[in-house]
């Protein structure tokens, strides 16, 4: 409907269903503001195992009838039932939006520089970056004429009302300049604005187009322990051999550090999953979490004994056996049954 | 910590804890802006039937490891273990905000009214309202020096930038004057705002003071369906011989229809009963829920068959039974067993 938005844009909104994005409790750029799909589920119509079809949730904003089981769907990656009708929150249009940019010498600058934001109390509707690869490896692709020289862009979305925008602006340059920025400056205009946007849209096909085999991990961290998750990602993949290249939604403390390699070199991707195994460990050091947004499917079924209670697990395993005793839904994803 | 809130802060954040808002996925008049206590939930610490300690959840803002087991403790009134520790989300304080009230000669009126404001895109920090009968109790409590000749008394709050405030404030009572207020002004001074919240504050003890035994409901509808929610309930009443009085947080379609009765003059209290009977199935009827923030415990089981999906409650008894086999938790909440 015209003037309302659905908050949990994710990258991928071209080619994803609304279902999947239940099912994978996927986020996007707006999360530093607006928060992950199951904050906006109202209520799900589902099919069951046994073939009924079940109304859960309400089409209210609040409701206190019994168990938050609509919220158990999202995320549950296809393994508890087949969505089939969907009621959402929608939010009305923010007013107005600005884009700001600042190019650091350094992914760790950024990083820092993303924690003085939040921890000024200033949340923007999007926070992400990119590295020097990115920049230069999309450059390539779109001949955009972007920043190549830049060894770390932040990109900056601010939204609501017009003076509101122009006030979180200026603060949040003030703190990129204090960081030590090398330029940080407002969109000039809406043709700037789309393109610095486009960098970040570009990344996931600028990367998989590298390389036969892209490992690209989704970990997580408090949003003041970023810069350090990327120092000590960036020896993981030194001592393997590999560098890695950063993207990601340094907002909500989500990033996205990839490395090439081919699957059929068995001896080069060996080497890459330890580096993968060493910065998924180095998130969970700083109280983090292995998938921030994509989920687990098969990847990343090998980190869920470490990166989730055992206890907890055990819980999920009970609720996947309550609601599909025979395992017909989406079976071996999550966990070998 | 200093400039930071929480934003699920319900009516009673004076007396309650931590713990119990969330086991009861509590909400309060900020809720129209911020939603409720589950969408600020990030990870609890629960002891298990088995006695043993479960971490769930994680510290970030975004954790897609398994399923929402953290958010199935929100709102499940201690019949799956004893919540003993909790991370919550945080926001900092909007740096300004601003009391409006209308007064209206009827509360479909002021009902009707509210549907328009967040019809036409508007989302102000909450939305309140009382009527006659509650503001010429509290005045009789207080000497507060309210406007008892008011019907009904539209309050709302607007938080954010002062510019942002300002101009939602002017939209506002633009909408309160076209839909017949009598009188719309905002607060003149934090003095004055501050007696105006003081009205919904009270509005718990005026009610439960004013008689024996007091059924105050928590019927939810989508917000467009307000003024033919209250106009039904007033009619429910009527037939059984009850005036109902009305407060609640109307800017998530959230009422609080209460009839005065005495439990030990059972004629009155089946009577009442009666009533209360069917304004909960109006709500129904117009796509709402039983309960919006109260929840069920023992007083509302009698509408957990009619207001949720059967299937659903088959659902929340097996979840139940493996979080709980021996039903040692809160036994007889939600339902018997």
């Amino acid at each position: 409907k015209e003037g309302l938005f659905y908050p949990p844009d994710p990258q991928s909104a071209q080619g994803c269903t609304l279902g999947g994005t239940i099912a994978e409790n996927a986020s996007g750029p707006l999360g530093v503001k607006y928060g992950v799909t199951k904050q906006y589920l109202l209520g799900l119509q589902v099919v069951l195992a046994s073939g009924d079809v079940v109304n859960l949730g309400s089409k209210t904003l609040k409701n206190r009838m019994g168990y938050e089981l609509a919220t158990l769907f999202a995320g549950s990656e296809g393994t508890l039932g087949i969505i089939t009708g969907i009621t959402v929150r929608v939010l009305p249009l923010p007013e107005s939006q600005k884009t700001l940019f600042a190019v650091f010498n350094d992914m760790e600058s950024a990083g820092e520089c993303v924690s003085r934001i939040i921890g000024a109390g200033i949340i923007p509707a999007k926070i992400e970056f990119v590295d020097n690869w990115y920049l230069r490896r999309i450059e390539e692709l779109t001949h955009m004429g972007l920043p190549v020289e830049a060894e770390a862009l932040l990109l900056v979305q601010s939204d609501g009302h017009p003076q509101a925008v122009d006030s979180q602006i200026t603060k949040i340059l003030a703190i990129c300049r204090e960081m030590g920025a090398r330029e940080a400056r407002a969109a000039a205009d809406q043709f700037e604005s789309d393109r610095l946007w486009q960098i970040r849209k570009s990344s996931f096909g600028a990367m998989y187009s590298s390389a036969p085999t892209i490992l690209s991990e989704d970990i997580t961290v408090p949003r003041d322990k970023i810069a350090v998750l990327i120092k000590k990602c960036k020896e993981a993949g030194r001592k393997q051999g590999f560098d890695v290249h950063f993207t990601g939604h340094a907002g909500d403390g989500n990033i996205h550090p990839a490395i090439q390699t081919d699957y059929n070199n068995q001896e080069n991707f060996q080497r890459a999953l330890k580096a993968v195994d060493e910065m998924v460990e180095a998130a969970l050091e700083l109280g983090g979490v292995v998938s921030g947004e994509h989920g687990i499917g098969l990847e990343k079924q090998r980190y869920m004994q470490k990166g989730i209670d055992p206890l907890a697990l055990d819980l999920m395993k009970k609720i996947k056996k309550a609601f599909d005793p025979y395992n017909i839904f989406n079976p071996g994803k999550y966990w070998e049954e």
